[in-house]
């Protein structure tokens, strides 16, 4: 299961260097994650107000080429389990007028209780990598 | 002449507060105005491309009830000519569920050239006041 | 009682215009704000802690002229009171090294509970005013 | 050589999980590594003035602990060189208050001169590894 969201590049996304901050694409990977996990039962939101909260492990980004103002970039993500704590997307950012790769990351993601402590991912993600 | 567009709010926007930061209502403002010109014409990266930079000048705005995590933000502007030099966008932010106003704010833009210098607005954005 | 603080401008603050984007600098008056709070008595953590939640009502901002990667912004606050309800903060950001103004702005806070109502300001807080 | 700089952590910062958000950690060290170059040479607006600039190839980071508002956050990077093309940043992010690890990355960069084509690093900055 792959899932595509797009988003613009606006000024606030841009640096000094004309392109986008490089920690910027954490913020458009996040927006796809974010609409992955929507689309395929609970909102993030209410996966929160369920006491369970999906929160960032770890991350392995490469930087290829960059994206401007103006430009739509493609958010590619798909999902797949790790382990019993711990699940991973991968998620591709490419400039939709062009195809060109501008980030190809892996994102793994693990759940927290209200309490911060970890917990198993529930049924309902896991099965986001069917 | 009024345009609407939408953005949703992802955790990029929120603070410890739990609801959207006030410094990133701006963001969503600006987004709003870079569709609004881009809408009519040129888009904001080709005035760029043609030597002309739209800065915001001023801004007041009212911050009235928060938005808060998957909330989806209306962006309502529309734009006059306040003098030969200078435009005012007139922005609401709502909230799409509910139609509660965010948001309420007066950004007024100016044209700089390429050396920073004062220009007066071009036909094509005193235009979009028609 | 006027406060003065100082931070760079880090790629972070900036956008492809080659200059600190607009919403950013609204990022360096809140710092500002907090500085000035926490000096003189509770932190703002201290304060939501407490059920105060000092939260921003409306701004008033002119752009005058841009700050740009590796400029120290000196933020200048000062505090007045502007009735049982409201405070006001008066911010000017500096460029520390010519002293040019980039941005002179007035930014109305006030105070919630925790259930999001508004209260009156506590006397910890109109005190910044003296 | 190991160089330690300190930022607080402001609600700019935070999201609505009441914590640092993750993308945000990638600022502190962007602002780790600026303060870096900058303290060993030129600064890296410098180096951009003089056609060099000093982009993120590819970036792997875990997250442990997280921070929270008010958080001072120390940022202790060192400096290797990979290859003649590519030099590696490895940096930790600490709470100040409690020496807990919040981040734990590895961040590899190369230079581009201003027309987008790899070069070499300079000398200059291969010198920081020593």
């Amino acid at each position: 299961m792959e899932q595509r969201v797009s988003f613009k590049v606006y000024y606030e996304d841009t640096d000094s260097l004309g392109v986008v901050y490089y920690a910027n694409y954490f913020k458009f990977m996040e927006r796809g994650r974010t609409e992955f996990v929507g689309a395929h039962g609970r909102s993030v939101a209410q996966w929160n107000a369920e006491g369970v909260l999906v929160v960032v492990h770890s991350v392995q980004a490469q930087f290829k080429k960059p994206a401007v103002l103006g430009d739509i970039i493609d958010v590619v993500s798909s999902f797949s389990v790790v382990s019993a704590y711990r699940g991973r997307f991968t998620q591709r950012l490419t400039r939709a007028a062009t195809g060109e790769l501008c980030v190809d990351a892996t994102v793994d993601i693990v759940c927290l209780d209200t309490n911060q402590n970890l917990i198993e991912l529930p049924a309902g993600l896991r099965e986001l990598a069917s």
